[in-house]
């Protein structure tokens, strides 16, 4: 089973990642670049008959460890 | 027009930030973690009347800029 996170900023905080690649893109001639948001993307391999509930821990992965939800949000999807 | 980028590290390539958060998980007490791979999540808003072609032009920059395509995939989505 394997979970897919993403782990955004959320909006309103400053993104100097981003800011950084909106520049060099503009400085390598990409026109129309409005703005650039750089995001974590994580994939966990669970381990099957983990169990149900797999979506609940890794909500709790999130929490713990996997986001600062001071600042950032996260996205959980779960394939099987 | 939002552009979302996904850039993963290849299969085979070693992944020690993943490799961390997978022992961070375990320290935690979370079982059943077999493998964890981080990769980056970029969103770029493209401005409008930038015309057609932006999914081609996303493709350049990640091969330009975003990925170091000798060890990282990339995928590309464009929402209009």
């Amino acid at each position: 089973m394997k979970a897919k996170v993403h782990v955004t900023l959320k909006p309103g905080v400053l993104d100097p990642q981003g800011k950084a690649i909106a520049h060099a893109l503009e400085a390598l001639g990409f026109d129309g670049v409005a703005d650039v948001r750089q995001g974590k993307y994580i994939e966990i391999d669970l381990e099957d008959g983990s169990g149900g509930g797999a979506e609940d821990r890794v909500n709790e992965m999130c929490e713990k460890l996997l986001a600062n939800t001071v600042i950032e949000n996260y996205r959980v999807e779960i394939e099987s």
